[in-house]
């Protein structure tokens, strides 16, 4: 197989005998190398495909450069004006498919240009990008820079902010923002692309849509604003402490968890509610209180997890850490080897004035620490059973909260204090694999 | 408030003002202390009521002791034989109401008077205990005597065994006996219940009958089989190693992940086949094949998270790592801060021969190396995608696999061979959220 008979640009065929056989179509990225080669597939998904033995590959045209539309992307002023925060990830990138370059997208105009429906929607005031990473590179700080710039944009005068950002980790960024955004009286929709944003695949556009009605929406929450299904006739209204991504690639990835979602946004705009607890549209300046304690952790306990990791992370100054733990919030307590047990160094912990909560790695329902006496034992060692709050919900909450309070005891009221709707006192039926 | 008002088997009515207004009707037990009043609930379930102003606690009966009903629990030794091995857990015991003490059931008499309609579908040769601990206690030493008397059963004649087990880390479980029995020609079904065996809506009962027709069936594979919905009308069979608790309480809390269930098994014996994909019943000894390399870990990321943990294990003589890694299995490649790259950790463990797999916190989906460039470079520096496996999954089979193999490259090939159906090729899409 000869690397020179293809290029990028290039559209090929490529069939491909094992481990079974399969034809892909596709372009020719530039990241492609010996080894991997790196289509665009029309679905608007990348595929690496690995060279080997017995592959074929045919070149069946170029790829044709975009022509570029002359939309009718003039605003209208009299729209209610939103503005659009853009933290980097696909949705807000535009490639260059003559060299697989990926250029942010940093003027409303660039945007409207690839979604002109947006005019008919809002007035986009603004698109601003404070920082550009991908969303596993996030971390507390730019969730605090995130949140500063959110609550200047609605302070400007705007009726709601979108935020765009990579999926990987939107709900833990949805999770802050809802936590750090206080006073919030305005939208702000978090919205995510699976594919980029110069395909007819473009799944960004039904997210951006759907983000622009719920930006002058009368709901003051963070929610996280997509696909409802994998056609694209409506987006889910999540809310951002209630969600989580369940599935690594699919457009309909982000579920709301022990709740419904707050509703299902329409792409004409009809707001169809299944959740009417959710706080409405006010008055007043919204307030980035963004102070952060960021020696958290989150643990994942699972069936002979040795405890001295606990130890470990106290050792070095952690303040807090988040135990996801089996089904109603079970670790080992008193299992045959004794050098297993969770309790000692759950007590030596807690002794030491680290913060210890219990979220349930089964991800739907609550914990509970009264239904079992080994559960009890932990609770007596000084363990906070966080309800029904998701664990990653409860990681980010736990940093705010520890930067937060002055002790031990206010920490623990302001953890199961129901702050941004991450707490349900009686959790939705409807809501288990909706 | 009088704690001598009511004392242990008093039937109560509780009314609570605070946090809401609530009322339960319960059974006081014996776990109650002058905090905590515990009540064993009419729907079997127990619950904790914090004691506090404003609760008015009325006795309004005596628990009626259970009348020994006289059952017919006499076998017909011409029924399909299997054997029951408990492990411990609320599903395979027994509870005095008078003192709360929990006794196992160690004889097929004992089960069988509870659960009488097993007679009519098989012979119960032996309830076997190797052990007795609650779930969140078992570890690799346990699932090695389990599989070990489990195979001991299988070749004793008997048609096929159900493992009793607690439900918390049941699914780990199912995967150590789905990797452990070795050429597996008869059926294994693992069943849990969350509320005790003496109570009328004890569910366990339904998860044993279906577990009995299970037993008998074609099917030669590991499975979990519990309830399907929250009426007590089928049971779902979750292949053991494609297969998570999803809820910290429901009954219908096990559900198939990336693939349909292999069926439902309906209370009369009636099996619905859903996934034609399942090995069927052969002739031939079952091996336990039990070695296991307990020095794997299971890691989640998270946003922020420090890389210097996964040194932690690597300085700790950990042989294998499994980072459940966020969407398509990204971690931080390229943050702001570049401290918290994980790349260069990764690339020191696996210079080091420590096995790194990837799975997907996302839960459903698959794991991709090739749809981002960061990925690559995780990929690049010895990382190994697990495919579709759920990281609990990969935790089990990673411990076995390193004892089962001369080298790192014999461990990755076996890690991405399908062993025991834990890789799908294509994922389901009806599998998801099922």
């Amino acid at each position: 197989m000869d690397m020179a008979i293809y290029s990028t640009g290039d559209r090929v065929q490529v069939a491909q005998k094992n481990p079974v056989a399969k034809t892909y179509i596709g372009v020719v990225s530039k990241d492609s190398t010996s080894k991997v080669l790196m289509l665009r597939l029309d679905n608007g998904y990348s595929l690496g495909v690995k060279l080997g033995k017995g592959m074929s590959i045919n070149v069946i045209g170029k790829q044709e450069l975009k022509k570029s539309v002359k939309v009718n992307a003039k605003q209208d002023k009299n729209m209610p004006k939103i503005s659009i925060v853009s933290t980097g990830g696909t949705i807000s990138s535009s490639i260059d498919y003559k060299t697989g370059a990926v250029s942010p997208i940093t003027k409303p105009e660039e945007l409207l240009a690839k979604i002109p429906e947006l005019t008919k929607i809002v007035y986009v005031t603004n698109v601003a990008q404070p920082f550009a990473v991908f969303s596993e590179d996030m971390g507390p700080k730019e969730w605090q820079k995130l949140a500063k710039e959110v609550a200047s944009e609605l302070n400007k005068g705007n009726e709601g902010v979108i935020v765009t950002h990579g999926t990987d980790t939107l709900h833990y960024t949805a999770a802050a923002l809802s936590f750090m955004l206080t006073n919030l009286s305005k939208p702000v929709a978090v919205v995510g692309g699976q594919r980029s944003s110069d395909r007819g695949s473009f799944d960004g556009a039904l997210n951006l849509i759907c983000g622009a009605h719920f930006a002058k929406s009368n709901v003051a929450e963070v929610a996280v604003v997509m696909h409802g299904t994998t056609e694209d006739n409506f987006c889910l209204v999540n809310r951002g402490t209630k969600v989580r991504k369940l599935h690594s690639s699919r457009r309909d990835a982000f579920r709301p968890v022990n709740e419904m979602p707050i509703g299902r946004m329409w792409k004409d705009g009809t707001f169809e509610v299944l959740n009417k607890d959710y706080k409405k549209r006010s008055t007043g300046k919204v307030i980035a209180d963004v102070d952060f304690e960021s020696k958290v952790a989150l643990l994942k306990f699972y069936p002979g997890a040795d405890p001295d990791l606990l130890k470990y992370f106290v050792k070095k100054g952690y303040k807090g850490i988040i135990i996801e733990a089996a089904g109603l919030g079970q670790v080992a307590t008193n299992p045959i080897d004794k050098n297993k047990s969770w309790l000692p160094a759950i007590k030596e912990a807690t002794k030491k004035k680290v913060f210890i909560g219990f979220t349930s790695q089964a991800i739907y329902g609550r914990v509970d620490p009264f239904v079992y006496s080994n559960a009890r034992l932990l609770k007596e060692a000084g363990a906070v059973f966080l309800e029904d709050m998701l664990s990653e919900t409860a990681l980010v909450k736990l940093g705010w909260v520890l930067a937060h309070s002055k002790n031990h005891t206010e920490a623990e009221d302001l953890m199961l204090r129901n702050i941004a709707g991450e707490i349900s006192h009686k959790i939705e039926p409807r809501g288990f694999l909706y």
